[in-house]
């Protein structure tokens, strides 16, 4: 995703949010964050005075359901992944690229339980990725960087499955509200986006094996 | 939207964020809040260390960014109008009541502007509501009430001009990934509702005249 | 009391704060909060910041002290009541409705829990309400509006049973210190106010049964 | 007052909050903290989480609007005179301590600002002094000491200028409410305690001529 | 060390932190803060928006290593001594004083430990003070007040036992690099002060028996 | 430094803090953050309640007070340059790889700015570097890393300028204080550390051009 560099990292904790306790079932979870020199210009460090911290929780949360629609938290056991994604470098598309390669930090730390027999059976259903779609200038485009993403009509972040479902759909349109077609084409765009995500995914996975 | 009451207050104020200082624009911002007693069991009242602030943010991000799509900032002229939105009593759908009232509220202040000879053209170019729709138990619902909400399988919420056009799209499934016809449908539904709450703006709109 | 507007909310709690675990006995407790357009021109939204947050916390610890002056907090048994007083509407005296109307919330709680058999005997002894009064311009005046309020010399709430006793009185001269005299004059106007409004409790009690 | 220290200093600031700006008049403030260990068994430091903040404001306001109904804020000038009261040793009346203790820190920083000739008047008006009254036990008492103060059934903190008038009444029954005559005679107590800590306050500012 | 005057008070608690339980060992801790009118002109009160508290964070996190140093912590058994440092005047070298006037709180908490035959043996190791050295126009000076220290180019603050081990040496050169001919000589200036200290310590100790 | 990596940046910024204005002269500040995972198991995220904050908060302050000793501000001109010290992995000595990394950074941004002719020449006066030394099982040891550092004996961490010159000292013995010999052995070892550093920040400087 052009420029962009977002650390994920995965930690497996023994033990479950309240509302889990005694249920068998396990969780998965996200954070977010950003370096305050990632961005072009400086950005004030996050958590001085909860600045930006709507932002980043906003993204959070997507992250941790995105990861969740394919994770079967009963066979996870009571434990909880967090998944740390840090940007390191922004250059648009930063909350996808944190789904798209939170996965992949998900699926390692799964592989790890199932080598150390912590868990019988593989929580993961199917392999999740996200892109970006925007109308630009009048055109629809696939994975915007800081430059497009910043002059875009319309945005609309697409989380999918490796079987062409959708996860999540966030599409806003500040500028200029979007007809149906145009729905249905920046849609058939992000498909397209997901499957090579998914390619890379399993390429890098394959390389810790 | 069932049970759902939500407070809708717009207020004006002579002075912009300060990104749009002498830009000659301006700007529409909204707040969310929840009663702790809206709810079916008391939640924490918000602000008393941060809790549930971050759900309260992302709404309120929403609720603006809607109103923002169908205004024209520059005939609003520098200054601001904040749309309170607080929740009385929440019973599902209270992001798409405060959208739906958020825009009678900013109406009533335009039309007091236009009165008060402070602006000279209405900046409000069409008509914006949203509504919910989702998956529950297999069948696609318009507008769920709690109930409905917290056993749907996918939960999606539709900002819509009266002309058919789309603001924004949420659509998430933390349990079921769903394929584009139910996503189609879902849209449908979406429109029809949206179509039934312009009318009911526009009968709020003229008992005001 | 003018335009003053208050939702009053009880919320039965099955625990005590940990001062009071293990006694057998019960605690009665308030929280009060103002909409930011609760008044004529908005204030900032409380908890951002801890902004009003020392007023707030003032009123709602009086709001508490008096519904607890009136229960016998034995036969409450080990659980909370919380008082939610929330002011959709101020126009002066919004704490002595928070008591006034506290009051009858807390009652609505204690019938249900006695209904309920959770309960075996009445926990509130006496009817409980509050009323302002104030020098204004040299005259001494029951129930101050806004307007009344912001050029009051003296300015005085006074928190009575319905048997005459006094719970709390909070007098306060910014601009010109008061004799006895006046002192004697104000709160015989108070427990003018307060029969009143007893009478008001007593009617709003009778509606809900 | 019985064990209690409180240390107090007045600091002269040549400016005023926003809403007296460019109207010549100048302001008094109090701030109010207690040590730690001034406790008989230690609290936690204030300002970490917040804790005890409400009761500390409370207090703060009550010390700042007595010390302001006896000063001419307009003689003051532009400026603020901000009283921080520190509780070194508490041992009950703390909050009478302060405004009485206040109130000759605020006298010294006046006498001060005449002899730099930085205002031409004496603003104070008149001594200021406070006391507490209560009902313990079925008795009336002044000034309650930490253990009688723990069990009162009345608590009333009374604040009472030189001449005898009135300028803050807190009177607060949380275990019984109590009658006119009770009042009347804690009242008159208060009086007799005033007129002592009235004649203190005057030894203290002639010892430091 | 010049006119600075800080209350020194050690509080015993029959806890320890989390990572000590049931380790059989105490814990010796410290919190520091300044009075507001400690300083020549009023600094803001602590806590208030987290101003000033990375600076006593790290004050109070020196006095506690300081301290523990000299303290055999199982000898003192499974519970914590608290001691809290407040500055009421501040004129240079208050971090020094804290640990100088904090082992002597230790100290007589310890003897009242050992009088109440809570614990069998003294765990204080040995007497630790502290002083402040730095270079001033060229020159090496100890216990530098406000005025020096101010203008200082080398700061530097010494822990030492009796017996003449560094506990600890923080020496900054903000204005001017120095050689390690510098650093020997105010390390001996410093091994000077703190004998002269540890007579004063152990004066102390002894009008308290 | 072993394992360790920190990520430093450097950010001008036109503008000087408050006490700056108008005085010719600029600031070097420093921020530095962990990443929660950058520590063996997951460390909270900073931010989130002020956990941690003390000690960032004192180890930005370290590396701002280095870099500040080397910097001629009067030739910097009114601006700050910023540096930003995050660190992805650690393992020991993560303060002493930011004074080490974050004057690389600062070298860098002050040669764009010579480039760009903002300044006229060149602030920097001396290389600066950090490292750890301590002792360690009876012995003193260069650099120590995660695991030595968890049982160090001494710990000191020791700032210098390529000249020899000493510009931070902090020494810290919580487990068993140390003597003169002791100090002279470590400052030596710290010393040969330095040269080296200095040989890699050369290196480093010299491939950017």
């Amino acid at each position: 995703m052009g420029n962009t560099q977002v650390l994920c990292a995965a930690s497996v904790e023994e033990s479950v949010p309240p509302f889990l306790r005694n249920s068998g079932k396990g969780w998965v979870t996200a954070e977010y964050g950003m370096l305050p020199r990632s961005t072009l210009t400086r950005t004030e460090r996050e958590g001085s005075r909860g600045r930006g911290r709507g932002r980043s929780q906003e993204i959070q949360r997507l992250i941790g359901r995105s990861l969740r629609a394919v994770s079967d938290l009963e066979k996870l056991g009571e434990r909880t992944i967090v998944i740390d994604c840090d940007v390191l470098q922004a250059d648009g598309g930063t909350r996808c690229a944190s789904v798209t390669g939170g996965f992949v930090a998900l699926a390692l730390a799964v592989n790890w339980l199932l080598k150390q027999k912590l868990i019988a059976e593989n929580p993961l259903q199917e392999y999740v990725a996200a892109v970006s779609v925007g109308r630009v200038g009048g055109q629809n485009l696939l994975d915007l960087d800081y430059a497009e993403d910043s002059q875009a009509e319309v945005d609309c972040n697409v989380v999918m499955t490796a079987g062409g479902k959708f996860v999540e759909i966030q599409g806003s349109a500040e500028h200029a509200p979007f007809g149906k077609q145009d729905l249905d084409e920046m849609l058939a765009l992000a498909w397209r986006g997901i499957q090579e995500l998914v390619r890379w995914q399993k390429r890098a996975l394959a390389q810790k094996k």
